[in-house]
């Protein structure tokens, strides 16, 4: 029997469970899991969590995003509630702790106070985020984006994958097309609990990591039009070259940061060539650019440059070029009161916490902007992420839950 | 009726109606064709070919490398034959001439024969080459080149497409894995008929081309291996980013020719980035080089430049770097007398007639080996080949064919 409230701990064991059972859906051969947004594996993904909820009696939503909402009532359910949760889709051929982590260790903390049958001054609420990775359906953080009204529903159910599938389409063929509108509601905090999906952490030796917000993220789309030829009797002087065009200009999104400083990053991550064939010169190239930093000035003159630079490589190799953004995001900067919380609870707790900044984007973004947010991180081991060798240490995920524990607790114990 | 054999003229309009058959088959919107060598396309191209053999009674063989063979008897069937055809085989979304316009134009001289009742000395043999291209299956010119003896069965019966589909399953599956072994037979001739695929023919505003031989051409694929990771949490300086060192090398291949020269040309058409997602590193980049000149000595030394070159950007790059040959075909040079020919038959035609170099690879590089050979050029309108534009005027189509004709029928006659 629990003496005090303070002394509640999560069921590592029961957390360790549920995640490796989250991992066998969508896993790969080398260790990861390929959960795409709105693939037959995040059904399935959906289909056990919205099971998990209903074991513990949770008011399950499905909102016509398909982000999924399970309500736990608190004394007095006029207060707005406490939200935590994080996202199940993964990258391709992602890591098992990118996302899942943040839903799972939020459902061992609601499968702990209701064991231990805590009963809370305000309701909690767990949510899975629709379409986190944006990697199949652009734009990332598509769910929350439109719970939060920063993105427009019609755009994003509009949106359709590279073999032409419609967003709107998969996800009512999965069968989340809630019936309540994606809305945002008053939220008394929010708290995503996730892996920190880089190095900082780890090099530190700290355990839990308390960004004070997201950097800025501006994606693009550049598409490069040249002129399809045959590759040996075309004389090069004659060529109008798409691939060597890209080429120049993921050199230039690769050295930009040396150029810009202050902890910004650019990468080329995705590209296809057309027609892509040994002995034809390509004549359509599309690729994707990431630029990133915590001074967003610094992003918007990035992109300038880079732009400018851009014009000048496709006009010497004679493409037509046109260039689309797909996302923008400002910068986010979490509550300070609860960050501060979270380095209070981990003292308390002791572990040793670091206060940080996330270099990656989270559904928490969109949060910041309407209630009061903040981060729990686990270390990434290698500060790999995204890749199937993605690896967190078991007593550290089991420390950032407890963390989350105590600090959901905290504020749903609020008045 | 004919007064004399120098008179005969082949049928315009039969040509264009066969041509304008084949040219349904595999059709892409944007007026090209898309006729990978052993797709459902490439059979039902080799089925009206076949049907259309048939129709004048020619003995049709088909052997184990599906290479098609039609032959129409001479008054001397111990003579070695005359050989004549290219192939329907096509690159991805290709033009409509590139190998068909050989396949037909040799049909359309063996139908003008039959119909006008003319008796050849010698047997002549049309051909359709199975998978010229090389796109779908590496390498090109496989059919001939076993034929020939210089490519081993075995190998290209387990290359593997992008799908994982195996050339010999696909060869059975189309049904022209044919009983008799591919095998070179001897022979009197060979001629091929061919779109130039470049800009030089049409530039010298003459008709007919006649190419000295075939550049040397040196395919090879590399391979690199980075560390995949998140775009956003992983600083530039950790990185080992295989896009990167792919772009890097790119431009590499692409400056090659200007620092070599000697009408050098070098191109990467294909590339393949994994994972391919906008927030992840690339790990794993695999690209296609081809390299190409008449002066043979430089491809290798521009090569070895070239690989000295990607070993150091790999190595910079923290990349791991794998480099695999695929085709490595020296020079071909043609029959000087057959050549010489052509030159004297388009003359009394009326047709002007240009000798020069191919840039592009042809059935005729391995045949060039075993038996005197020779190419009619037609000429490309924009120099444009290998893309859905890719076009003929009609009456330089029928100009090449009467000069196949007379080519073939002066070779046919001799005793």
């Amino acid at each position: 029997m629990m003496k005090h409230i303070s002394d509640l701990k999560v069921n590592a064991d029961r957390l360790r469970n549920a995640w490796e059972k989250m991992a066998t859906i969508g896993a790969t051969p080398a260790g990861g899991v390929h959960r795409l947004a709105l693939s037959d594996e995040d059904k399935a993904a959906r289909d056990i969590f919205v099971a998990w909820l209903e074991d513990i009696h949770l008011e399950v939503t499905v909102d016509d995003m398909g982000n999924i909402f399970g309500k736990r009532s608190g004394k007095n359910n006029t207060l707005p509630p406490v939200l935590s949760g994080s996202h199940l889709d993964s990258a391709p051929k992602g890591g098992r702790f990118d996302g899942a982590l943040g839903v799972l260790g939020t459902l061992e903390v609601l499968r702990t106070l209701t064991e231990k049958n805590v009963v809370t001054e305000r309701p909690i609420i767990i949510v899975n985020w629709t379409n986190e990775e944006g990697c199949r359906f652009h734009p990332a953080m598509a769910g929350s984006g439109v719970w939060a009204g920063r993105l427009d529903k019609k755009t994003i159910y509009n949106q359709t994958d590279s073999r032409g599938k419609r967003f709107f389409d998969e996800l009512k063929r999965i069968g989340y097309n809630g019936a309540v509108a994606a809305k945002r509601f008053p939220l008394h905090a929010y708290f995503e609990y996730h892996i920190e999906q880089g190095p900082v952490l780890e090099n530190s030796g700290k355990v839990i990591g308390v960004p004070r917000g997201i950097v800025g993220v501006l994606w693009k789309n550049v598409f490069l039009k040249g002129l399809a030829n045959h590759a040996g009797t075309t004389p090069m002087q004659a060529r109008s070259d798409a691939l060597c065009a890209a080429a120049e200009m993921i050199l230039n999104v690769n050295e930009l940061p040396s150029r810009m400083g202050r902890g910004m990053v650019g990468t080329v991550g995705e590209i296809h060539n057309l027609p892509n064939a040994v002995n034809v010169i390509p004549d359509n190239v599309h690729f994707s650019v990431d630029l990133r930093c915590w001074e967003e000035d610094l992003v918007e003159r990035a992109w300038e440059k880079l732009k400018a630079e851009f014009k000048e490589i496709a006009e010497k190799r004679k493409c037509a070029l046109e260039i689309k953004e797909s996302m923008n995001l400002s910068r986010s900067a979490f509550s300070k009161s609860l960050c501060d919380k979270i380095i209070d609870v981990s003292r308390k707790l002791g572990y040793p916490a670091l206060e940080m900044v996330s270099g990656a984007g989270h559904d928490a973004a969109y949060l910041s902007d309407i209630a009061p947010t903040a981060m729990i991180f686990a270390p990434s081991i290698g500060g790999q992420s995204h890749v199937e060798s993605e690896n967190t240490k078991w007593e550290d995920c089991e420390a950032g839950t407890n963390v989350l524990l105590h600090c959901v607790l905290a504020s749903a114990m609020e008045k």
